[in-house]
């Protein structure tokens, strides 16, 4: 099957529109058109060569939802005309612990372990290819059921940026009678103040600026603090049970690890790029919790989604069209967009 | 009271024996006369002022075994004879959350927080002095009973080795069916090692050289790893569920945490002086978690002491005379002790 789709082919290259190829269903595959693809800050690392050498042409996008067209004869979990998504992977061994315990996202086991969505080699041995497409074709054991209630443009986002939040949230026991902080509040972090309130935990959002305080108050923030105000983290010591961090650098650690209560912790999942610093006496000083989330399985990417349609949450998003996406790309950057762009797959 | 001691009174000083005053017990006080007092790192960082300023002339020691000789009117749970330890702090508020959830080593409530054994001021104002020293005042609270079948000298150590050991064992899950790792093998490590045996964990010792590898097979691991010899942490990716470091350096973070299974702990016991370097995608790259962890409460403490009598655990110690403290400091740095001296009060 052919599809259209939009590729880069350089880290210093633009998007430009292509045809690629996806295969027929097979047995247990799902062939879906993909209606939205979100643009996730991962997207542009990897298109611009940020994290080491991508697989050039690249076709990014690992925020995909659309509208089942195909399965294969013993498919079971998935009809012509189900709203589906797709995430960050597409495949994984399924029989080592860490597959067997959900993690399927760290799979390390036969053939590669982990299949990622876009720049990897899938199981036949060809590049996969994200969602800046406009079909795909993947296993149903890989692929989540979006809830009626959630428009597609809008559930697109939740593939990524909800479940990466939503799984330190969960793991780390935010809900009511905790306080909890998320910082930065771009993609994924306008879905982690939206979660950690439908939990019922005391929602802060610890920000650059207040220039989205009024928006994170409506995502169901109570608290917002300010960096660029002084004293903002001091006044914050031994304060909160949970910090998710959502932003990609990772400057005075120190200082931000004091705003955990004895025992708090803070997770990252905003993957800074270069080295953080901090010293080990700030944790043991409060037996504090450095840790790290990526992503989720996929049982806990459905119940991300189940829980979001449950409590009416949403990813806030800009839909664009193809020809957008190299000006998206920079304005993501620049932290201009209001939350997540996705792309009207129509337009490709 | 007049109490024999030994105290340095500089960074640069040595130690040399003075008289000390203890104050009769209060109502709800205890006094004994120390038997036995541990060496522990920590003496040697505060007496040399690596970690700031001391309060001199400074009388250490935070691992202190004796026997009551006298009690307060109202204490009800010591009598004259009985085995008693004292660890790292005296006193606390009692009432703030960290005091009423067992963790008093936290506490930052009235009157200054946690009053520690030395270096601190109690709450008369006055300078505490530690275990190298003839007899002690405190109040009942902040006293361990020492279980008959651990002799004094080898229960000294646990009131900091001991439980600065056992709480993150404890609390981060060592058992039967967990793979745990216990980086260095001194003072605390030796006690963490055989905790960590005794809890049913398999237990591994990470070690510079192989010099301790007989005593920790004998301490109960199963599993010995040099880090002198090549390759050693790339050939222990992901294989534990628990590391608990001892050393007080902390340099090769990313490669030793990449020694972690998904979700696994790195826990620093180790207080390093200087900061430490990781990249945070070593921990989003498997859910994994760094931690830190103080000694532990007196409920914990008194816990760790019968969990050692129980199961026959004690310090590997060397007795020691007053007049060797200086000659022990130097040792203990040099790592040529085996595994902690304990200072014989009858010398001082």
């Amino acid at each position: 099957m052919q599809a259209r789709a939009y590729a880069i082919d350089s880290p210093t290259g633009s998007f430009a529109p292509t045809i690629i190829e996806r295969r027929e269903p097979g047995p247990t595959e799902v062939t879906f058109d993909i209606k939205f693809a979100g643009i996730c800050h991962s997207d542009i690392h990897t298109a611009r060569g940020e994290w080491g050498p991508a697989l050039y042409p690249l076709v990014p996008g690992h925020e995909l939802a659309g509208i089942v067209t195909k399965v294969g004869a013993e498919v079971t979990k998935f009809r012509v005309g189900d709203r589906v998504g797709v995430g960050c992977f597409v495949d994984s061994c399924g029989t080592c612990p860490d597959c067997l315990a959900g993690n399927e996202q760290f799979c390390e086991g036969p053939n590669g372990g982990t299949v990622w969505t876009y720049n990897d080699l899938g199981r036949d041995g060809l590049p996969t290819a994200g969602g800046y497409s406009t079909c795909f074709t993947g296993e149903q054991d890989y692929l989540c059921r979006i809830p009626d209630s959630i428009p597609l443009q809008n559930a697109a986002p939740l593939l990524c940026a909800g479940i990466t939040t939503y799984s330190p949230l969960k793991n780390w026991g935010a809900g009511p009678g905790k306080r909890v902080a998320i910082i930065g509040m771009g993609g994924l972090g306008h879905m982690g103040v939206q979660i950690a309130a439908a939990m019922g935990a005391t929602t802060a959002v610890i920000s650059q600026t207040r220039s989205k305080e009024a928006d994170g108050r409506r995502f169901g923030a109570t608290e917002y603090y300010a960096l660029s105000e002084p004293d903002t983290l001091k006044n914050l010591h031994r304060s909160f049970d949970l910090m998710v961090s959502t932003v990609s650098h990772a400057s005075n650690m120190d200082s931000i690890l004091d705003c955990l209560k004895v025992g708090g912790a803070f997770v990252d999942v905003g993957l800074p790029e270069h080295a953080s610093e901090l010293h080990l006496s700030t944790l043991t000083g409060g037996n504090r919790i450095l840790a790290g989330s990526q992503i989720g399985g996929i049982a806990a990417t459905q119940e991300m989604l189940d829980f979001c349609a449950l409590h009416g949450l949403q990813a806030q998003v800009e839909v664009i069209s193809a020809d957008q996406i190299n000006e998206a790309y920079d304005k993501v950057v620049a932290s201009q967009v209001r939350y997540r762009y996705v792309i009207d797959t129509s337009t490709l």
